[in-house]
């Protein structure tokens, strides 16, 4: 997505060989025009996959994918990282490691929210070493829901999570792949039309 | 907001006569037709404020706030419960206590993204005792910018921290005022049209 890779080019920070900082328009300040966009091109890439619900993590996949949900026309829910005392109904749980922050948190879904009918599309905004991705499919698994996909703002192509998560037959759609960060400079993948 | 307000009268849970779930289609499942209507509302009234930012707080915050910010087409911000490793830069900081979870975060901005040429729109899910609110003001202080109101989706108007804020002379836009939830049962404010 053209619009996507020249925001990374102009406003991405290279932190370091592994991190990649885009807080002015994603991860702290959010560009709502671009999460609009973000949104229509997930929903024109998904349009065809019969999804009942999109399913993220909060926080910075939220804004994505209310606007996702908005298109599509279908309800948003997001994975909470810890839980909250009004939250008291059964929940779906799993673990999900952040390597960026170096910690693990229990993420939960109520089951009242997805179940077995559902047909979910996956949301979020960075897709490095799939930890993310694994705990909301493990959970998605849990409901006896079916996946149809993962949308993905930002994937980082030098780090794993993409690689497995294709093998295993999962249709993951970014929106920007960075091939890689070193030298303080970002590499983009060239873009493979989908269709 | 009658949209508002007959949401929560169809689908809010009392869990309490303090505690009101709404996570149907406001802080676990989100309805992004809903937040559209929100935002739209929250433009209509604070279009002639003169917002250059919106600021909120994760995560409940974030779709009513960027669905407001498409609106107003201003940036959106969302104050940090944590810091993050990859938040390395100045940050504006403040405590703010939740009664409902029962925990005292410290909430962060960076210093990037406020700044005193700024007229700011605060947005929050709930207003109830007032400390997120007082929280993001004391960051909006620090930053030297001005705040311009505040919009919230649900107020607990039998809490004291809207009459609070209102007599410190704060603009304080509610979507629905609750009255009370005594005896299992949502009683709503009668709105009072602002204009």
């Amino acid at each position: 997505m053209k619009q996507m890779e020249d925001k990374i080019l102009a406003e991405g920070k290279v932190l370091s060989d592994q991190v990649l900082k885009v807080d002015s328009f994603l991860n702290h300040q959010i560009d709502p025009q671009l999460m609009k966009a973000i949104g229509m091109e997930f929903a024109e890439r998904f349009k065809d996959a019969g999804i009942t619900k999109i399913l993220t993590i909060e926080s910075s996949g939220i804004a994505p994918a209310v606007m996702a949900g908005l298109e599509l026309n279908v309800p948003v829910v997001f994975a909470r990282k810890r839980k909250s005392l009004t939250l008291v109904d059964d929940l779906l749980t799993a673990k999900v490691h952040s390597f960026t922050k170096n910690e693990t948190n229990e993420i939960s879904v109520s089951k009242k929210f997805i179940n077995a009918d559902d047909t979910v599309l996956m949301i979020d905004d960075f897709l490095a070493n799939g930890q993310a991705v694994n705990g909301l499919m493990d959970i998605i698994e849990q409901a006896g829901a079916t996946l149809a996909g993962v949308g993905i703002v930002i994937e980082k192509g030098f780090q794993q999570g993409g690689e497995l998560l294709r093998e295993k037959g999962i249709r993951i759609e970014s929106l920007a792949i960075i091939e890689s960060l070193e030298n303080g400079e970002v590499k983009l993948k060239k873009e493979v039309p989908t269709k």
